[in-house]
């Protein structure tokens, strides 16, 4: 199922419908039409379908999909269908609340080491997670084999630990910090700025409400 | 200004142009070419020229754009050229974490007041923000016309967070509860859900690097 190709905009969506699914999961809802699924997204139920379509899942005409095998499908194609360990840098308070998460076990993340660099914080375990020297992190991440870190440390120290975590042999970072960092070109990078979030609601705010409906 | 009618993928683009461009003014850049600007966003050129010509910027030929009148318009198309007031609800690890975040004053934002139960915090002022009792949430947002809100409550307070704060008068809400939280038709909200964008990633590392980086 990896292999297929599914276009970008669709692989988007994915994501989105996948939240939807979980939702419902979690709802006890056992199918659901691509009106249902649709929804929330600002898509037709035409797209959904075409969308799911890639990867041979049709659904049942007046029935609709299987919440749960459709679920499993998506995961397949994302990737997510396999449990990835990850590192996180930088234990303040951002990163601790995020060692306290909810969500990312459902997706199959699972947070295995966080580094700092405060003696203070240094050998203790947060959540069943070990808080390790930062100085231990190439020989750490490379011995776990982890390939996807989030960096929640100060911005002045954000460029250093991108290259340290590169060193490392991460091939996925998640970038909490504002600055652009560099990283190199087989290294992907997702920034959360979160000024950009707030953003995108002055914008809705300050047009008509269809106009910035449709933008989403 | 506010009035241009600027395509929705257009829109977009306009938010990560100005994260570069904000990151350029901070390495104290005076000019930038449609080339510069078109990097990190996997866009080319041609298209950065044609985004910023909705509304009237044509750079000039062998100079390029002025960054900080660059800045100034985008911000004033995306409804960012006036200071935005926000009301945090939760001031839990990640509710303190946003308190301390930088890079929301760039964009023109200010948590202006923050709300808990607990009453070990409430009448506390953390980074010049006062803590104040949630039962208070209705009275104060309404007083101080605040039209943004920030979700940082457990999973099983956010409902009846959101429903508190659309009711006092919010038409924007930053949701950081990975639950769907149902709203008025007239009020936009934003969900960060940290587990899709690590979803990302292990979509990048699942497939192949040219296919993920067109992904994007």
């Amino acid at each position: 199922m990896k292999k297929i190709q599914v276009p970008k905009e669709s692989v988007k969506r994915l994501f989105l419908y996948l939240r939807n699914l979980n939702y419902l999961a979690q709802e006890g809802r056992e199918t659901i039409s691509s009106d249902k699924l649709a929804q929330d997204i600002y898509v037709s139920a035409a797209q959904v379908r075409k969308d799911l379509s890639y990867f041979g899942d049709f659904g049942r005409k007046g029935v609709g999909y299987n919440v749960q095998s459709l679920i499993s499908d998506i995961k397949s194609v994302l990737g997510l269908d396999k449990k990835w360990l990850v590192a996180l840098v930088g234990v303040g308070r951002l990163g601790s609340a995020l060692l306290n998460y909810p969500g990312l076990e459902e997706l199959g993340f699972q947070i295995s080491v966080a580094f700092d660099i405060d003696p203070k914080k240094i050998g203790k375990t947060y959540r069943e997670v070990k808080i390790k020297d930062s100085s231990q992190i190439e020989k750490i991440i490379k011995k776990e084999k982890i390939k996807i870190a989030i960096i929640t440390v100060p911005v002045s120290a954000a460029q250093k630990t991108a290259d340290v975590l590169t060193k490392a042999g991460i091939k996925g970072i998640l970038n909490f910090s504002p600055k652009y960092l560099t990283i190199p070109e087989n290294v992907k990078i997702k920034t959360v700025n979160i000024a950009i979030e707030l953003g995108n609601l002055a914008y809705y705010l300050t047009h008509s409400e269809s106009e910035a409906r449709s933008f989403i």
